[in-house]
């Protein structure tokens, strides 16, 4: 039975038990899985992810479109930073978007083992459970964390993630899972409220979430499922 | 208002928000910190960590007593392994033990930072977190996890001493502190069936905890304070 590991920080991801190979789903709730789900929702073309700001600002030397953010806020050279109602709009169709974020496009971009590496967050969870599960071999779930620690939003998601993946046929082999999947079923009633617990913390005051909060934790509203290749992401939905 | 922060394993000791000074507690309820809370409970006199077999081992030919053991396994040099019943005889009143295991005696020795480390488990919870609280600084839960891991145990006891520093007047300053008291809450009417979710894993098959499981998560046995100074534990229980 192929199997379910939850790594729940990037500072993690050295130690993890899964042998290669082994797909990866990165989780980056707050904001950038969530925002690059919604961009191909919006037919963006490409996406393509780079962990400096120095190639960023390179990229937009030569005319790209540009997200960019850092502690939560906007660089000022890009076009806009990382809220998904910024990919939201017909801007982004048939574009190539250049992206760089505090924590979820270096997430991405350390991830690079020749293996299928799915960008997943609520809105295209079911979507991003099945790509995972047609795979046929072994899973890790990496949470892009807050600058290398554990967080709330994205550990929930990997407990949703998780149960998805065992309703698919997979098994847990850690504990993470077990405790990410835990924390899933004491909030899956409330999602919102219970990551709501978190909000007067000073990381997210900064994000300005109010108005994007429902959207980024209501599942399954997209069938869209990114996937990146080593330089870019394009969507891989299948619609056989 | 002091804060509580918990570290998930060793590997994130290095990310921690809380600033020096703080105070730390170090966790390994299977069993490294259960079994020096058991010793001195026995009335040992002092525990001397050390990190490497090399090291117990030049301990050994100057006559000490060993406790040491690898993935679970006692040493074969070794007087005895890492299991709390090994600590609860006679054997060990008044005596020195040095102690080396996988896990917990490398993460005591990693906190090193001039503060009061605390050895933690159930069996002194109430006592771990009422010197910490007297130590009206912030603290530090540290897990050690295993091998850089996540574990449920540990993690689930983080909870448990974050609801008594609550009590206690402190506050959370994290979301994994959040996350383990939410653990907590989900496995405290019977954490024993809790913790046996993850007992069909490889790692914990090889303890042979089924003596040992009811001691390991029981609250509050005794009240003994063992406290690393950066090269030895000794009991600092209160007794005014």
């Amino acid at each position: 039975m192929n199997t379910i590991e939850v790594c729940f920080t990037p500072a993690l991801y050295q130690h993890i038990l899964t042998e290669p190979p082994f797909s990866v789903a990165v989780v980056d709730i707050l904001r950038a899985t969530t925002s690059i789900c919604s961009a191909f929702q919006n037919q963006v073309k490409e996406i393509i992810p780079v962990a400096t700001t120095e190639e960023a600002m390179e990229y937009k030397t030569q005319g790209s479109l540009i997200a960019a953010e850092r502690n939560g806020i906007k660089l000022d050279f890009a076009d806009f930073g990382n809220s998904p109602d910024n990919f939201m709009t017909e801007q982004v169709r048939g574009r190539s978007i250049v992206y760089s974020t505090t924590n979820g496009t270096q997430t991405i971009k350390m991830v690079n083992n020749g293996s299928p590496v799915v960008i997943a967050s609520f809105i295209n969870l079911s979507a991003a459970a099945y790509f995972l599960a047609s795979q046929n071999q072994n899973a890790v779930i990496l949470c892009a964390g807050w600058k290398q620690k554990f967080n709330l939003e994205d550990s929930l998601f990997a407990g949703a993630l998780t149960q998805k993946l065992l309703d698919l046929g997979m098994e847990m082999n850690c504990d993470a899972a077990q405790a990410a999947l835990d924390l899933w079923n004491s909030a899956r009633e409330n999602p919102i409220a219970y990551i709501q617990k978190a909000m007067h913390r000073e990381r997210l005051k900064k994000l300005n979430l109010d108005s994007i909060l429902e959207y980024c934790f209501t599942p399954d509203q997209t069938d869209v499922v990114p996937v990146f290749d080593g330089f870019r992401i394009l969507n891989k939905t299948n619609h056989e």
